[in-house]
């Protein structure tokens, strides 16, 4: 079990394979500012907030940081590799950060070239005001280059598989310790709450206390009741009672890297109709996984679980597609979506999760995180799908 | 207690100003993407991902919104006043969401009229890819408008500020119990989740157990030893040893407004230099609060604390400004820094927080939030801060 940071030569081939995109476009470099993507080719982890920060990628050069003094220390330790760093005092500060980054860009050759941006400037949240990087440059820039390296980060290589398979294992380590937990009487947010508590006692035991600052995590949740029909409610602390539908949420994340795990559960012997819907979502995903190899189109699953679902008269209980990309991201690209024209690879990393939705009755929904391999798909989640797996009996 | 929805009375103003604004910018009405600004003004609180949701607000008619199916029975259950709810499919879908903006917007008749944006198109994360509106829409778009919304949510009403006054009073009980249940021995981790535990089941019983889906929460942790030195280093699961600084975080959300609060503690009796240290930041966090008051300027704040901090030699240890405003985000606008020229008034809500880092030794630092009234300041987030008060003796 090894959660701690990647190896520099994982680091050096992604900073290269974008170079090599950059190179592709004629541009001389690259400004990005969203906090995943600057994880993702430098391993720094940070709390993104209005104090802007940075990653300058010149194609001929080693990578420049800016960041306010506030995250200095905090980024040696992280990136102790990155040798240009440009710290400024604070945001807004007498002289705006954009300002300081500019400059930097200017000091690394970058100042009269072309360069790709994730955005005009840094991003809009948190009150954050700013000019925009366009407006005081000379260089020209070319926008949406973000979307070149989140389409590298939907190919995961066999380092980030091996993270995510670990983060699936405490997924469902974490979903096991749940289902032990959950029973009538005590509120959702308790019972997740404790069983979240005894999942990361046993990760401390595995790892050892020391192991995992920053980017590993476990989360356990569910809804109950008839509210599991949105699919995106949030949990809160609602008593769970016999006769209920339960839709579990776990998360494992190792070093960033988060797969999800979701169980549709039933408090006592459900009736007929409960039983029915389980078992066509359970049919929906095992078709689907089953399609599931290199060379498949994305928008294929979608197409054959849609059909499936309209064969047999339930298409006005479906609320979304079948799947989406983890990563870095909760939801990241590929999406098992009609629209989504992408041709799976190996390597990259999806949810499979079809779902049937009742209004005041509830939602019915398996969701796996699958990693594609040479000629088929590992489960990244495994854990009991079967619906007498799924059942809680009353005390 | 109350921590239910904002009536609509509070929404319809807010609505207003922001449609007075428009008017006198020569606006027709507004497209809004970001969740907090959409929370602001209709109360929808919503899991921001790859599929689009939208506001729109005429200035002469009622708001209108874009959400995918997945979010439909949500919007409903949370904003029941809302009548033109435009759902879409899915994400990309076989038709991309902002078509089905472009044609909301067309449909409610501001097809040929100026718009102010908070962003030309959907945000760009988790891998969302998609037009900007401006090429597939004829309206005038101009940018920027979030900022007005960010300008009129940095002065709360006496509902927001009650809500915060919630807030900080339980952050506060969720740092009493955090508190007690620091001792060494045990991980950062683990403690902070018992006394979460503890402190939600204070609310569960001081609340009732229906009452608060959603954006209502506690938050306790605090980073222990020498890594206090990073003002934004995450927790980890480091045992606390005797010796140790502590520098905790406590957050109270209710209703989606956060207050935090954050002590600096020791683990038994501190040495003379870091009770200097902390000596030290307590009299320039009283010096912070005592100029508080309306028609003060915010940098004036940090002006004279650096100047104190460079008076007695300090300014090598300091990282970041004196504070910032907090409400629906928990960094939001007016920033106590030398670069902010806003002028206090009632109503506004910041945290006020000088702080001392010593590299391998630690971090020295309370924060507590504060509203301004018509003559100075409420703490929102009272809590004993005199060093007898927060030494943790050996068990």
């Amino acid at each position: 079990m090894n959660s701690t940071r990647l190896t520099s030569g994982e680091l050096t081939n992604r900073q290269e394979k974008f170079k090599k995109i950059l190179k592709s476009k004629k541009l001389d470099g690259a400004v990005i500012f969203r906090p995943q993507r600057i994880q993702y080719l430098t391993n720094f982890v940070h709390l993104s907030t209005e104090r802007p920060i940075a990653l300058v990628i010149p194609v001929d050069d080693e990578p420049a940081m800016l960041v306010p003094k506030l995250e200095e220390e905090h980024l040696q330790l992280q990136a102790s590799w990155l040798e240009d760093i440009c710290v400024y005092d604070e945001y807004p500060g007498l002289r705006h950060p954009m300002y300081y980054l500019a400059e930097l860009i200017k000091k690394i050759g970058l100042g009269e070239k072309i360069l790709g941006v994730d955005n005009d400037g840094f991003l809009d949240q948190n009150s954050y005001q700013g000019p925009l990087l366009s407006s005081i440059l000379t260089s020209e820039l070319q926008g949406n280059i973000g979307a070149e390296i989140d389409r590298l980060r939907m190919v995961k290589t066999p380092v980030e598989i091996d993270l995510l398979r670990q983060s699936g294992y405490w997924a469902s380590e974490t979903h096991k310790i749940l289902q032990k937990e959950i029973r009538a009487g005590k509120s959702e947010r308790e019972i997740s709450r404790i069983a979240e508590e005894k999942a990361y006692i046993k990760l401390d035991e595995a790892q050892g206390r020391e192991g995992h600052f920053g980017a590993v995590g476990l989360h356990a949740s569910f809804r109950s009741g008839s509210r599991t029909s949105m699919g995106h409610a949030a949990m809160g602390s609602r008593l769970v009672q016999m006769g209920d539908n339960i839709v579990t949420y776990c998360q494992g994340i190792v070093s960033g890297y988060i797969t999800e795990l979701e169980r549709t559960m039933f408090m006592g012997e459900p009736d007929a109709k409960r039983k029915e819907l389980f078992s066509i979502v359970r049919e929906a995903q095992q078709t689907a996984l089953d399609m599931l190899k290199p060379g498949i189109e994305c928008s294929s699953v979608d197409i054959k679980i849609r059909d499936f679902f309209e064969r047999i008269g339930k298409t006005d209980l479906t609320t979304h597609h079948q799947g989406h990309g983890l990563g870095l991201e909760f939801h990241e690209a590929p999406f098992l979506d009609l629209g989504d024209h992408t041709i799976l690879e190996e390597g990259m990393v999806i949810s499979v999760e079809p779902g049937l939705y009742v209004r005041g009755l509830g939602g019915f929904r398996h969701s796996d995180t699958v990693a594609i391999t040479n000629d088929g798909y590992e489960i990244l989640t495994p854990y009991p799908s079967s619906i007498e797996d799924l059942i809680i009996d009353p005390e």
